[in-house]
């Protein structure tokens, strides 16, 4: 296929309600009977009954017996963006890159992808809509015997002509150190099977589905927010790129994204952008060693939790879990709990009439690359209620915008592999005509082609600000 | 300044044999003068005479009594790319990002940079062509209390607009704990006071001198390999072009280059390749965790030196060093020598009329992510000269080269602050018309205007590949 007819083809499911999995509600019935079919148990269990999982006597670490999978150690932090601080943390090591892969198929002139409606521990409504694989290296090398992972033959053996995005993309910097997956779509012309867990869904219909809470699931979230449509519309001259917007009935806000996805040069060109988050590197301070799980200061490790003292951030569970449609039907695991509720926001604002998004160039402890650029507010809201709290930068304007200003606002699961009943709110808010163009220096506006531009190099946009991108609804 | 004109004044640099520090010839002679005029006394030291160095009773660690500059430590390292193995090793830990800078100006319409004759302990000839500034974090907030390097000021407060380039880039994978710099280089208008260490210097002078052994020492040759003429000749029209080099007098070798570097496309897309590397990011495993010196097998800590009882690899020795026109005028410090020699090479071939270098993903311990592109061959010669040694790929293919293949082939060396020398032979083969395209699957053929859009984004090349773009010559 060429390059020019998947654009086509991609742009014509971004703007599609309808698919050959049925409408909007036709997948939500669907997603509602699946969560009644399946039977799914959750019990939290002590750690010393977690079958397979055992504290190392050495370390205090808490370990699979497979050596494999993930597991929970300790970290020392030395972090200094201007203020220096330093502590210890338990963090989840999984130092494998597993696979976030999507099919996706023409089917009457449309791009469909391949989704699941799957079954994790920790997600709160049970069924999210899933990848259609989403497998940890132990998990296909089938270091737990079960049954091998669907599809995952397709990519294994990946043609280069096959391949729409490919990329590696990291995880939550503040939980795991430095994990990466492989964010990956592929097209294929061949049918294959699909099970009654799975449905073609246009890419439109994934968007829609995003604006009611955790229905996408986070890795679903991630890999299509790579998806670029720059090529598409940049080549074009403004009469044909007019017309072409007519033709497909896009609407204002949808125009205005397609602007924003043409201009590869901004408020900042590329090159601008590279010399401020040089400059930050080089700046910040970030050192982090693994330390045992013992040596962590402040956590206590109870009977069936890891948990601060002051019962801040997050705690550690185990349970064990009981479900019906997995390669393992039972099987006991350590989960992370959150302990406050957590806000990812973008604030966008036209400069010279083009859509810029405000990002901060954040550091987190599990950063690969020390800083990553984030959403505009990134945070636990619950810690910014006292009297002497100092909230971050633009979180009172995002919690003050009017109903007007509010694009999207809807709550994100995060991956509930690792994550118990852990969600974020996902706003995206619309600047006043007010707002400064100037803005702290580790602030900066990009437009959204040069982030597709960063996406597509790795490790520069954080899984917070992608899973913002990934919910922009370009009809 | 516009880009566009920066650009000519760029290319300009490039194909200028004369500059305003004087020819070839006078330059030369200049650092010969250098040479003779400045005392240097270069002294073994066993460890416990090394002043301000010591041993770390608990681990073994070899550090400065003020925690800073570097500490020579010990990694375990699991590595998997097809071939499973595990050791222990030390390794140079400097977690301090760097800076390797270059100031540039306009100097009768040419763009002239501003390097110094500078001595560094480990050269094997004494003075070498560095940056204008090159200056560890330790150095520049002057841990050890000597001047102030010269020029500091110019890069800490730079401004967007004279930046020419910024990028973060990584240093020997097998030696460096995932070590990387700073290589910045900017435009200034205004006049600095140049001092008698320092020469305005055009890139075309850079490059020439390349041709001879160490001369050009590696922190220039990283920060001038980044520099994209692409911008400049990718727009022009075939005619356009061809009159462009006519005017400019481009010889046949450089018209070539041109036409390479203005190739964002090849054999394969940058899209391909980012597939390429993702699926050999993901497959290979790297696992590198910091332990006490002490804890490392096969590495025997003498009274003068660290090093393995089959004396492979490199070693680690303690010198005094006593320079008359440092910051500091003596000093004790750890250098590491390489007990072999080293060869890098790239083979190019015109595929479909275009140069494309055959780069290699070489995955090696102190990698910041799992997989570099390094050149064709890299390699320590000597571990492969006994009746049952494996030689890499194309070892073979490079040290057979006929004379008319041989592009360049020289010596250049490792930077002399940390390196006791070390000097790797640097070498450009053309290809003959029987050498295949298919190339083994960890091989892949770029065009240079893909290589200079990978360096851009940081950490894709390593420094062996960057230190042979540097030396490409398109007069």
């Amino acid at each position: 296929m060429q390059i020019q007819e998947l654009e086509q083809s991609l742009v014509r499911s971004l703007l599609m309600q309808e698919g050959p999995g049925g409408s909007e509600g036709d997948i939500l019935t669907w997603l509602e009977k699946r969560n009644r079919e399946v039977v799914v148990r959750i019990n939290r269990t002590p750690f010393k009954q977690l079958t397979n999982w055992a504290f190392d006597p050495a370390t205090g670490n808490l370990a699979h017996a497979s050596g494999k999978f993930f597991s929970i150690e300790g970290i020392r932090v030395l972090m200094d963006d201007g203020r220096p601080r330093e502590w210890t943390q338990p963090i989840i090591n999984q130092p494998e890159i597993g696979f976030l892969g999507i099919l996706a198929k023409e089917i009457d002139g449309v791009l469909c992808f391949l989704l699941q409606a799957k079954i994790e521990p920790g997600n709160v409504n049970h069924v999210q809509l899933s990848p259609t694989l989403q497998a940890t290296r132990s998990n296909y090398t089938q270091v737990h015997k079960g049954r091998k992972p669907q599809y995952l033959e397709c990519f294994q053996n990946a043609k280069k002509e096959q391949v729409i995005l490919d990329q590696l993309q990291s995880e939550q910097g503040a939980r795991f150190l430095r994990k990466r997956n492989r964010n990956i779509i592929l097209q294929i012309d061949e049918d294959v099977p699909v099970g009654e867990d799975f449905r073609w869904l246009t890419l439109g219909q994934i968007k829609a589905l995003m604006n009611h809470d955790n229905v996408v699931n986070m890795d679903t979230r991630t890999v299509i927010s790579g998806l670029r449509y720059h090529g598409h519309v940049s080549g074009l001259s403004l009469y044909d790129f007019n017309r072409f917007m007519e033709l497909l009935d896009v609407g204002s806000f949808g125009r205005d994204l397609f602007v924003s996805e043409r201009a590869i040069s901004g408020f900042r060109t590329i090159d601008g952008i590279l010399f401020w988050l040089s400059g930050l590197k080089a700046r910040y301070e970030l050192l982090v060693d693994r330390i045992p799980l013992k040596a962590v200061e402040d956590w206590q490790v109870t009977e069936d939790e890891i948990v601060r003292a002051d019962r801040r951030f997050f705690r550690i569970l185990g349970v064990e879990i009981t479900i019906d449609n997995r390669e393992v039907r039972s099987w006991c695991q350590p989960l992370v709990e959150p302990m406050q509720e957590g806000l990812c926001a973008f604030i966008i604002k036209k400069i010279a009439g083009i859509y810029h998004f405000l990002v901060q160039a954040k550091i987190e402890c599990g950063n690969f690359d020390v800083v990553e650029m984030a959403p505009t507010v990134q945070c636990l809201t619950g810690r910014y209620k006292g009297p002497n709290a100092v909230p971050p930068p633009f979180l009172d304007y995002v919690l003050r915008a009017s109903g007007a200003q509010i694009i999207f606002d809807t709550k994100q699961s995060e991956e509930g592999g690792r994550f118990f009943h852990e969600q974020n709110r996902n706003v995206l808010i619309e600047a006043d005509d007010l707002f400064p163009e100037q803005v702290p220096e580790n602030f900066m506006w990009l437009t959204l082609g040069q982030i597709k531009e960063f996406l597509r190099f790795n490790n520069y946009l954080n899984i917070q600000a992608r899973s913002l991108i990934a919910a922009l609804d370009y009809r």
